[in-house]
């Protein structure tokens, strides 16, 4: 199951960066599950990484090489997230590395090692090192979608988005791929996305825009509440484009949100199971952080989760998840609650205008909004979810029978 | 489904407590819904209530009157929680406190009223006051088992525990009923616990006796993370076996928490769909609060439930859990994990002694010990909850359709 058709649209090249997805039979035989990126010398990176304490192996070496030289290429597989595998598992990865350097003559650190798949259980390295030859080999500019199709997990779908503006009269792209699905899968390690952009960033503003990036779009998003031992978020600008931009190139900017919420979009509508897209907005806060907490509650409640997938209008679930979120001194009477455009819950109680009939049209569509008026500030936010079906079960429940 | 065979045993009159179990027409014709309970004079009661915003009405009276005086009634009816019900659902819950009150001739404060049911539907008072005559009428001593059906919404068992001892060479009584299922049921608001004992405790002892039982029980127990709108637990001291009761008198204590607990445990064996009982034990932690928040993010893990309900000795889950439970400062080097007896994990990865016939072996029970050792303290706390299987998300997904 998931959400919408899936449409990539164009996906537009990067100049300065090349890529090829091969298949090293790590999962399945002929399955794409090795992904090369080569990036341009004079590309900087930035990247965030999961806080689980359980880091995967890959995760502790991409940080100690970020902090050491700018990376010229960054090697991905699946079917393995090299995760809970101790020294041994951070020789593995390491081993990975060495083979790209020196066959290409560069420092260790100039490679970035990412892994997803199953927890627990060693690195082929072999297997990995093997087809990378034929990976440096296949380079091109366009194949993002391959790329895209070869990081995923159990997505149904390859995720990507293209955008092409223009800053100071010259064009500039920036694409992105990524894939999800749960927090983290059955046994897998989940979230990873690659954001690339000719434009010319430094270092200090990259990691600034990335940050900010991350918080409206993969930091707003929920499947299960479960976070991976393997997430990593990765923005390149390889400068080829001779466009500077900073922190005040408002067009550049905006575009760079809108493929990051693109694709963090994507994963919601491509989570395990999920029938349904949810975007949970509250407004009239005190604070962010008492609207995120609202929103986050309501999202990864159960009960809610369970009512959207049977399309049942039932908001005395949404009133009692927004009653026990712990909101400091919460008055219930200027709590205003909305499905789509239908008020639901004002004053306390049921709105005297809310029908079933009104709320089951709402609850029958795949998109639904909900959105929470707390009445008592100016703050708001938006968090976006899926439902919690049949199917998110089974998949979670079945993966290694 | 449910977990074990659910065996009452004797459940042991309280002198000065009676009851009685009749049929409302609230819920289905002929099923119990309306239950009464009947106090002697010189009972003391102390009651713990839901911290949810929305709060259903019954416990705003509930509240009020206990603070006024004695209680000598508890009117529990099924079927409507009058929750999301504004002014005249107060006025709903006053009307039924008036009846009884009227009938007997006691202020109104003297009967505390109780709700569970589908949230945001007028309390039906008449269907109510109309069998109050009747229930007053069939009060008797030993009608547990009654009352405890009569509590019930989707629970599919009744619950209730008993326990008799002896306190200075006097027998002393505790007999407790609760109902589940989930925190709150598909538009249904869900715990009650009642328990008596006809051991003389004054007020201010009894009021923390039973937030120290309830911390030791219901607190330490999760269903869906979810909390409802019309939780309550009493517990009444009647006095009437001539024993005074302290602080200090450890043995009645004992029992009573082994009622609060066991009235816990069966919440949990009966919760939505679950198939198994977990107990997700923290060892070794630098303080209580950080024990908690580890054994509650594993115990909410939607990826770990699903485990659980396959039978899967999926470790990964538990790893990731623990990782981003958001302890602060965890050394993964430092803890050690278990499946029942089997260690599962230390020293930051899978133990060399783990196999997976040995982790099958302990998944394969209806009762499952998750132990997580993290070598940084002294401090201990263990939470009791169930698995998210099929029929959970059946039970939430379909109850309205």
């Amino acid at each position: 199951m998931a959400v919408g058709n899936g449409d990539l649209g164009v996906l537009h090249p990067v100049p300065g960066v090349s890529m090829a997805a091969v298949s090293a039979g790590i999962k399945k035989a002929g399955r794409l599950d090795c992904v090369l990126f080569s990036l341009g010398e004079s590309a900087t990176v930035a990247g965030v990484f999961t806080t689980n304490a359980f880091c995967a192996a890959p995760v502790t070496i991409c940080k100690n090489h970020l902090a050491k030289t700018n990376p010229r290429y960054f090697v991905i597989n699946t079917g393995n997230a090299n995760a809970g595998t101790g020294q041994s598992g951070l020789d593995a990865a390491l081993q990975v590395c060495l083979e790209i350097a020196e066959l290409k003559n560069l420092p260790v650190a100039a490679v970035l090692p990412f892994s997803t798949g199953v927890i627990g259980e060693q690195l082929p390295v072999s297997k990995i090192t093997d087809v990378i030859p034929d990976a440096l080999e296949a380079l091109s500019q366009d194949a993002w979608l391959d790329c895209a199709t070869g990081i995923m997990t159990t997505d149904t779908r390859p995720k990507a988005v293209s955008a092409k503006i223009e800053v100071d009269g010259k064009p500039v792209t920036i694409t992105g791929i990524a894939k999800g699905a749960g927090m983290i899968k059955p046994n897998m390690a989940t979230m990873l996305a690659y954001v690339f952009t000719d434009a010319e960033i430094e270092q200090e503003c990259l990691s600034t825009l990335l940050k900010q990036a991350v918080n409206t779009s993969f930091n707003r998003i929920t499947v299960d509440s479960d976070t991976s031992t393997n997430d990593c978020c990765m923005l390149t600008a390889t400068g080829e484009s001779g466009v500077h931009v900073n922190h005040e190139s408002t067009e550049f900017i905006k575009a760079l949100y809108s493929v990051f919420v693109g694709l963090a979009h994507a994963l919601i509508k491509d989570a395990e199971g999920a029938s349904k897209f949810v975007t949970i907005r509250v407004e009239k806060g005190a604070s962010n952080e008492e609207c995120l907490q609202l929103a986050y509650t309501v999202a990864e409640s159960p009960l809610v989760k369970t009512a959207l997938f049977a399309s049942d209008p039932n908001w005395g679930r949404i009133l009692a998840a927004v009653g026990r979120a712990g909101i400091d001194k919460l008055d219930i009477n200027k709590v205003t609650t909305y499905l789509g455009d239908i008020c639901i819950v004002e004053k306390g109680a049921v709105s005297p205008t809310y029908t079933e009939a009104k709320g089951q049209q709402v609850m029958n569509q795949d998109e639904i909004i909900i959105r929470i008026d707390l009445g008592r500030g100016e703050q708001s936010e938006t968090v976006w979810t899926s439902d919690l079906s049949f199917d998110y079960v089974k998949i979670n429940a079945e993966y290694r029978t």
